[in-house]
């Protein structure tokens, strides 16, 4: 393995699968890479030895610079901070963050889910009263990982492509340059309306989850791709997904099918989705969650399925199958997902033409008194 | 074993668990016992010997009079007729039989679902011009059974009291002093519509199926009601139940929770639903469906939730988790349970006062000119 030095430095924050596994990438990539997580008990293994070993696809370990529970030490001097907690947190981070902040500095959301990176740029803007740190978001988290322990972690697969765009969208190649040295996967999406469009958690976790409540919750376990996704589950999937893709061609964005998506992303193949999701082998041996509190309903409904639901109805799209998966998740848990989620109005798209949005995302933000003459016209 | 000798003539309609184990228990009880299934196949081998095993918690054996495919020779001096049919084949079996019916037969639906007895009777008013036979339903089916094979049915229990209802509900009582000689579980119900609200079935069977799809799909077999229905599932089912229970407040019938029914019919106690699910002994050991073809989904969807949420309309009562277990059940299935269910517009309730409408179950069928003044004023 030739270890490189290079000049950027990461934060990682969040100690979760996906966090343990870039942290150690980063730094097995030569990259001086802090570790940060608000409850300090996740990381106490790892603050003895701050070394984290990666098996599967990638062999081999990396050793972290710093290992802390304290934001304003864990950002102190970074280029790039890499945000992977779940979306239910974005905004707790991004107010916690914002007082540490410098111009310049950059946020990834591994990934934004639906909006994560406009959320957090409007938190940023409020916090801060001006902004000038760069958001930006993934559309999907680059690995299929599972860490069982902080100092491991287990990388099945990389994904071969992973868009990614910054809000303002002028600096997205600026953001990619940086980043592309360390994960020549990220590609440039048009903007951050693609990456929250574009984001396959909303098809692959709510609806299998909850259409296998009965096991998950008795935590009987099964493989979640492979097995929890029969043909008619995987028909539910298709859905949802040409819901999903109705509203990205309204918005004037690319995106490609679940099934397209599942080849370009893990080469699975398949006539269909479920054929294309039994023929991903990075998906073999991924379990399934253990009880029915998992991110996979209560991060990927109020953050996923809900913004697309509203933006839909902004754009005049029903989405019968994507209403459908939120209702019973809101019956299964008892939650008011449409009620404490990502809505369109929360985003700050109501009211917006489809081109004020696009502006949106490519300035940052847009004259209110223009939105404003819109409305009246 | 005591062999009694009854005068009354049964025929059942319908081999599958619920008619093999009625016929059989009927029979084993000393009435003549006429057993029809429309395909020939299922009766191949009952046909040789016409003789039924019953186990578990009845034990014997029935010997039957007939056994046919042909509905003539099957109801011929019948007086009266167990259907043990699905709810989708309610209608059709009303018309095969209706050029052979006889005033004063009686047609018992084991159970109507929601607004069987009253499409049933509708249709062979169509049928007939006139109509004098009766239509009764069980507001459910008396046993928790299974038949393997069409000579061998297994009763894990039966219900210690089943509410029926006759259309016109003048006769409801002169129906139960025939049946109760047999079945002394049968009790009255005010009237079709308090059958048809009080159907559990709508409660325990979609949910729970389409929560556990991909192991049902993948034919993974698990207990149904104990293992299939856990915390957060029985909290679905109350949602249900809770908005069933508005329809009958609302429709002014007598109508209890799924728990306390549990307690009723079987015993089964405790302080939520999933409790008392997991103390009914009566359910233990009663397999999950090994497909999603299952009347589960396709009877109880649309003969069952459909009519619910249509009648909930009607009265101006909202019925979200009804609604959603439909959403899910028609993407799950690609089925139009709506289009093709059992509307209130299709039972003839559509534009009826809630009065009217027990005046419909009461006399078999209200005067046009009326209902046709009410909604003119």
């Amino acid at each position: 393995m030739i270890i490189l030095k290079k000049e950027l430095k990461y934060c990682v924050i969040g100690a979760g699968n996906g966090g343990i596994a870039m942290a150690g990438y980063l730094a097995m990539m030569g990259y001086s890479v802090n570790l940060y997580n608000r409850t300090a008990e996740k990381l106490f293994s790892l603050m003895k030895e701050k070394v984290i070993l990666l098996t599967g696809e990638v062999e081999g370990y990396g050793i972290l610079n710093k290992v802390t529970s304290n934001i304003q030490e864990a950002i102190e001097d970074i280029d790039i901070i890499m945000v992977t907690v779940p979306a239910v947190g974005h905004n707790d981070i991004a107010k916690e963050m914002a007082p540490y902040l410098k111009d310049g500095q950059i946020i990834i959301l591994n990934p934004g889910r639906t909006g994560g990176a406009l959320e957090v740029y409007e938190t940023l803007l409020r916090e801060r009263k001006r902004n000038n740190v760069i958001v930006a978001e993934a559309q999907t988290f680059i690995y299929a990982v599972r860490a069982e322990i902080s100092t491991h972690a287990h990388i099945y697969k990389s994904k071969k492509e992973v868009s990614l765009a910054a809000i303002p969208a002028t600096k997205t190649k600026y953001v990619l340059n940086l980043i592309n040295e360390v994960y020549p996967q990220f590609i440039e999406a048009k903007d951050i309306l693609e990456t929250s469009i574009n984001n396959y958690g909303a098809i692959f976790h709510p609806a299998p989850t909850l259409l296998n409540s009965g096991h998950i919750e008795r935590n009987i376990p099964f493989d979640y791709y492979t097995e929890g996704i029969t043909p008619s589950v995987a028909n539910v999937l298709e859905k949802i997904d040409k819901e999903r893709m109705e509203i990205g061609k309204m918005l004037q964005i690319n995106t490609v099918s679940a099934t397209v998506w599942l080849e370009e992303s893990y080469g699975g193949r398949g006539k269909n989705l479920y054929e294309a999701i039994q023929n991903t082998p990075a998906y073999k041996g991924l379990r399934s969650p253990d009880n029915l509190k998992t991110r996979y309903i209560h991060e990927d409904v109020p953050y996923s399925l809900v913004p697309m639901e509203s933006i839909g109805t902004l754009l005049g799209i029903k989405t019968p199958a994507i209403s459908s998966i939120i209702d019973v998740a809101e019956c299964v848990t008892g939650q008011e997902f449409r009620k404490n989620g990502r809505t369109a109005d929360r985003l700050g798209l109501e009211g917006l033409t489809i081109a004020e949005m696009h502006l949106l995302a490519r300035k940052g933000r847009i004259s209110k008194n223009r939105s404003f003459v819109e409305e009246v016209i």
